[in-house]
């Protein structure tokens, strides 16, 4: 069967609302090619392309793409198989007024550095260095339930995750807030590092393959996205500092710990401070994101 | 040769200082075996022992152990071989006014589980749950610089890292701040998540093989913890938010990998943003603590 492409040349936003309009329609189990420009719209092609201020539309996501009988209270399984990179070149740059050492002395800003993409496709150059390619899908969510959040932000229904292990191999669950639950995706790295300090992983344009499906009977209602890995469970929250992301991660994971073994919510925040734990996604966005990692060994469906 | 036997009996201590006096001596390159109690000096047996309040005393570090010829401006260099278990349960507790959902409704404090260890101890019981055994040395320090901090409080000597890196088979360095080092630890867990949350891990009673070195030349002067495992260094910084934390250890990073490849503070920065990442080692204590790891393939030998 040939996978349907989505390109970003067809559509793409730079915000999630809840009266997202798709620009496809597929239906539940859908095998797709979904192709995403850079986050910076192309802007830097050169290291003399620097970027003076967060631009106003940032992280182009391809998409929305519409899941017929996809309801709220569902769940939209996006299962990731592939990202490959589709340039030649990626770029890591800084931006006055963003990332964890803005306003350092020591750190220039704007500054740009190219990351040209290795012959074989599996590394790209930072200077002399050889850095592996370990793609990222930095911005990936659904139509939110009431508040809109431009595609910088992310929040409950994923948006600017900025996470490493939303990438292939895994599969990332939202809650479904809106009829046809709306994803879009974009803001490709092809590495980035947990936090993202300098407010960037080397951004890059791509073509991702995915499979979507709706699980419209969910074991326990998602509020917030989960992350399957082929060891854990990973859930995923964004706040105002990262204090308070570690909290709603670790009450998200205590719920479903609790919910798979019978405990109490004291007996699940115990067992949940012996195995996996908290993992730093992204430092510098407007609301910051953790998740908490749980082995499979101790949750098996979660939802 | 015989291994030296440092144990808690011989002396602990609750308060690193910048007068801390040995109660043993060793030279570079001794091979040692400490005896750590749990952080609760035993007084949680049973189900029914709660911890109403954080102890004035906690946290116990048998030691400290004045290393010859260590000198302020020298690194200290202690190989953890291997962490034992030394009694047949842990425990894990929460404690009113401390962790992470400390003052949630739904969570009890003080409330207490046994963990029994299983009969080949490679693994801990809660309930009928098995968590394999992952030692971790919660509290490990030297003589500080000037302030004194006790040993619920991490900072640039070391002291409550709470880190899960800190096992078998990986290196911790520390500044050496007073003559001798003075090196204490204690505080163990049977197995702990990254990030602590309810305060502890699976506390209990170990018998530690260290060697220790002094590096009287380092490459980089080293203002804080760094560790080393089979495939990273990590620089460990402890602060108020984990904001502060994160610049902080991703200051420290970028100074390591500046010195190595010859890159300006900028350029480290972003080289920091695409590989490794930060980490959290806990958000319990009165500083929380992060690392930032960067694989060895981007780091040699900094120190």
């Amino acid at each position: 069967m040939s996978r349907r492409t989505v390109s970003h040349e067809e559509g793409a936003i730079y915000e999630f609302t809840p009266g997202l309009e798709g620009i496809a329609t597929v239906e539940p189990g859908a095998e797709l090619t979904i192709e995403t420009r850079d986050s910076l719209d192309g802007a830097v092609q050169s290291e003399s392309d620097v970027i003076e201020a967060v631009p106003e539309e940032v992280n182009a996501a391809t998409g929305p793409i519409e899941v017929e009988g996809a309801e709220p209270g569902d769940v939209l399984a996006v299962e990731i198989e592939e990202i490959r990179l589709a340039e030649e070149h990626g770029r890591v740059i800084t931006i006055d007024g963003f990332g964890l050492l803005d306003g350092y002395d020591e750190i220039d800003a704007p500054w740009t550095k190219l990351t040209p993409v290795g012959d074989d496709r599996t590394s790209v150059r930072f200077d002399d260095l050889e850095v592996p390619v370990d793609p990222v899908i930095g911005t990936i969510g659904v139509a939110t339930a009431g508040e809109s959040y431009t595609t910088l932000v992310p929040h409950d229904h994923g948006g600017n995750l900025d996470t490493t292990d939303v990438t292939g191999g895994n599969t990332i669950y939202f809650p479904v807030f809106q009829p046809g639950a709306m994803l879009a995706m974009g803001d490709c790295k092809a590495a980035m590092a947990d936090g993202e300090m300098c407010g960037t992983g080397s951004e890059i344009d791509t073509e991702i393959d995915v499979t979507l499906e709706v699980i419209d009977d969910p074991a326990s209602p998602l509020e917030r996205p989960l992350i399957e890995t082929p060891d854990a469970w990973k859930t995923v929250a964004s706040a105002e500092t990262l204090e308070e992301a570690c909290e709603r991660a670790n009450m998200d994971a205590i719920e479903l710990l609790a919910a798979e073994h019978g405990f109490d919510p004291t007996e699940a925040y115990a067992f949940s401070s012996l195995v996996g734990g908290l993992e730093i996604s992204q430092v510098v966005d407007p609301l910051v994101t953790v998740r908490n990692t749980v082995p499979k060994s101790y949750l098996s469906s979660p939802i």
